[in-house]
């Protein structure tokens, strides 16, 4: 009996990625109880103007301009496009996701991505101070991409997060050379969940960040938060023009409604925050060092090929890199769907091997 | 109690878009059962595999590339952009989607739509030929935007349908002339339905065509079928680099699956087209013209503004154009969700206006 | 001898387009004089710096904003990038220059050509007011592509001119409406000898124009005069992003300076002006029509087949299109070298025919 | 007297770039022998074919397509939107021109410039492979930007030169990856008189490059040579798409018949590279070390602050970067106009301090 359980968890047990199953069966039951009623489309329903209003609230930003997309890449894209005027650039560290996972898309709008060098995935307020100093002190300047935003996203690439002080240094400079300061928050949920940085903070120090939620529970969806009134004002024409605007824009609103009711998406993030955190204190019970440490719900040890083997054949997960000719990093992801008893399972191998 | 039924009728009944309510329930009954499943992201999950080997039976062409996205706007600009070099332009009907409701997307990827008149919304092949023996033998074309390929869509924007014939003729001339063509098909459910054209047909007399979801009960998706295996192959690509690769790709997968389980897109149409055939009696009856004679979902009378402004306070519907002082035309659409009673209520008022 | 003479004008007498030989004496004079000074690059020497002030004392207009390029179709590509929102388009005559042959560099940019009908290339005030009423008045424009400016050109592609009420009521409604508009003066100083409109005239009516001097006796060059104070100031930069900014900018500043001084982009626009009306009075004389009747150093009779074959041998100009089968509309034109015995053999060819 | 001259020499004497002056008289002879001619536009005239011709010849590559362009920007980003497919970036050294100083130009045309650790300025072989192969053994490789070029300059950014035998080690690496290998040629004639690389190896180990005249004594104009018959053929469309075709397409056949007649270009090239290399010994004989060791016409050594300060009345150069609170790097350059008194007069200074 337990070995044909066995067999089962064999197939079954993924942290492949955090987008490995469909929606949050909150998130289900509202897309089902909303699914007859005649709407407008375009984002113009109800459900999304309630869900909107849910955000600001959260946000303790009243004034704030919500939008909803529906994956990263198209939020990344159309945000920046947005923000920046024609001979401007994105600054970014140089393993953020829009400088290496994103096929291009910024460049596509026109745009370079300014990469700086990164600790850990994290652009640094120093490091930024420094290349804008340089930049203005260069004589040849009319000749250069000029910084025109700043790009960082929390959790990062490596699932690292900001405190809530090297926020405010980012955003004091930002401030201080007057660029809009925009936070990817794809895996915001997560970020939420094991940081000081609340959705406050994000509204009072950048001018413009996301919610993610198809890495947190939806089927998809981004919720984009404007909070600096000053910004160009042209952002749905431009959803449109990037074919980002669902025309069932009720989904988005119906959506992101359950997410936002009773905090949905702080207990989806809290729950994988902490089972990534079980795991984490088995990989180094276990002596396998960490490639990245992150507090977040992506972790990367590095395991003895050995190991690395023996674990593939009952769980999915995704290598990261070659270490050496023995170890390699791995990553593995929990989701909203991963249960309890996934992360036993895996520490009890852990453990067994 | 009928005097209640009534006032909710008013609130209820919506013919304002094909696209007013969510998933068909067999769509929305897939997307459930699989909802839990642990599956690969980008596309790559057995559902979308099985929902191509479907789509490619359907077209008689087993060769096919099929690729999945999630709107209209998206699609067209992916597959022009895809198709066309630098310097080519896409020809058009002036009154084609692309050419007036996608706000610029198709110049946006750095292409012009080169617009030619056309008869109730068709391009006709006529004048595609005369254009393109105008632009060959001018010997000033070296400064002139080329033509690439040609964009009809089927039906159009004005339900109006090509005979098979004229789609042969467009097709040959396209040949002729060594241009792809492209067909969007945003309502093609509705297109099959009313007219002698069939998928093998589109497989066989075009070089690209989309299978449209959105319009016809899917919560969101557009099929891309490639036909020509010349076509660049950098299609998937553009898709991420364009920001329409949705993460969770299984949800195209899984609905397409549903749509084309036991021809359910062709019953959707069959249902729409006959609702609205339905419709287009009693506006004759009425003794109201029509706009446009349109064989498919959409409808478009020109209503007394009298009798506009009576059915407004029951019925929703769209304001197509004003005709004189005294009369508008109107579209009314069916969708997958209208029910027989809805047209019943509508035509029972029309008659006693 | 005289026969002698007759061979050497078989190859000599070009009417093919005022750009057939190189720069006025003047004007090379300025180049030879100036070739060995070291000078700063990029448009920031003294002559650049004097050209321009010409060019504003011209217009009257002492805080204008002047700056050289090299081209019109690089001129036109940069004007309107600058002064178009990403999701804008800019309005403009079908047959205007940026619609028909300029290889879709507008349209590259990122920007719709929004093509309205002329009367002999001119887009008249009524035609714009009303384009803009229906705009504002259609209740799916958040779909569609913002009018964000106004292009014409003055002469236009077919020479002809726009009168100054005309060109007062073009501005008026563009200021209505709120939509820079922008002269493309490829050859203004035709359209200034030939019109009542004067510099100051167009640096009081639009917001951005430019005076040709390519096709008016420079090497290369055009000058561009922002007079709207509002407008995006990028335009330096967005020159040198699209591969538009000289190296040695000092060959654009002592060409204009040459060009401003005592008139001389007048006077050579005048001399073309009246060749071209001899030309004019000769072909009607004839009782060749026109096939557009243009005011400037443009002409385009209709000719017998015959007589075109034979001025064929002695002559180069432009055929234009055909207009039955016996008859085909040319293009003669003068040019800043064409000597008035040029125009004088031209002439009594034709009263031999 | 002396003293008279001194102080011609103060206004006199600059070192500041190699595009101070306008055009080596040679060159400036023949664009006005051949300035009244009434020729055809856009590089149809017999000068660009005899111009072509010559340059083909020079390359020992009969079958090569040769192009006009005026700018070094202008052509860098017309070959590289030419040869990547949409969804491509060009692989550059990280202070590669086209990722430092040309103003976003590259990444408008939608395309990534996807930067390497350089050498001195130059893009090692080995790099570039250890680059490639990490790049096709990533797993995620379909969400990244695809390497479509590889782009390199001789002399680069600093002044350096690959050998013979490094630019034959790139070279195949670049075909072993089947990646096209563009060389950006804008101080080409320096390159050539400093290193053992000749045309016709140019020819034979890259797809296309380019022999720069605006930095050699032109007025304008770079020869873009491809001699991969196989590569993208719209490159004369792109040439006029993106402004870059002119009018009097003569000037720059002109030009260039006149820099190959006689090998003017190396001749050129030669003088400037033996005065930077007197310039180069004086420097050193000073104490003064060089920031880079270049073998070509730019110059770039580190001056103890006093001493930049005093020549600084005298010479114009450019002010490089900060080495320390002492210490500045800076650059000086040769130019086809630099004569043999100024760098007499320089050295003269230099020893005397």
């Amino acid at each position: 009996m337990r070995q044909i359980k066995k067999e089962v968890d064999r197939i079954m047990i993924s942290f492949a990625s955090d987008y490995i199953a469909g929606a949050h069966p909150q998130v289900l039951k509202r897309l089902m109880e909303t699914n007859l009623e005649p709407l407008p489309g375009y984002g113009e329903d109800p459900y999304c103007a309630s869900a909107k209003e849910k955000i600001r609230a959260a946000c303790g930003c009243p004034q704030a301009q919500v939008e909803f997309l529906t994956g990263g890449t198209q939020t990344n894209l159309t945000v920046i496009s947005t923000l920046l005027r024609e001979h401007e650039g994105v600054v970014a560290a140089e393993t953020g996701h829009v400088n290496t996972h994103e096929a291009g898309a910024i460049e596509y709008t026109g745009h370079k991505v300014m990469e700086l060098p990164d600790e850990d995935g994290k652009l640094m307020p120093d490091m930024l101070e420094g290349f804008l100093r340089a930049f203005y002190s260069d004589e040849n300047r009319e000749h250069m991409v000029f910084p025109g935003m700043v790009y960082i996203s929390h959790p990062t690439e490596f699932g690292t997060l900001y405190t809530k002080e090297e926020l405010e240094a980012v955003s004091a400079v930002c401030r201080q050379w007057k660029l809009p300061l925009f936070v990817d928050g794809a895996r915001l949920p997560c970020g939420l969940a094991a940081s000081d940085i609340t959705l406050p903070d994000l509204a009072r120090l950048c001018d413009v960040f996301y919610l993610g939620g198809t890495k947190a529970g939806l089927l998809f969806g981004e919720a984009v938060v404007i909070t600096n009134p000053g910004l160009n004002h042209d952002f749905r024409y431009l959803i449109k023009q990037h074919g980002g605007m669902l025309a069932k824009g009720r989904l988005l609103g119906a959506q992101f409604e359950a997410f936002l009711t009773d905090w949905l998406f702080l207990e989806i993030g809290r729950k994988e925050v902490a089972q990534a955190g079980r795991l984490r204190e088995a990989f180094l019970a276990k002596g396998w060092p960490l490639f990245v440490d992150s507090a977040t719900n992506q972790q990367f040890p590095i395991l003895p090929n050995g190991a690395m083997e023996a674990l593939k054949d009952r769980y999915s997960f995704e290598i990261w890199s070659k270490v050496d000719e023995g170890h390699t990093a791995v990553r593995f992801c929990t989701s909203w769907s991963t249960t309890d008893e996934d992360v036993d399972a895996l520490i009890g191998d852990i453990q067994e091997l």
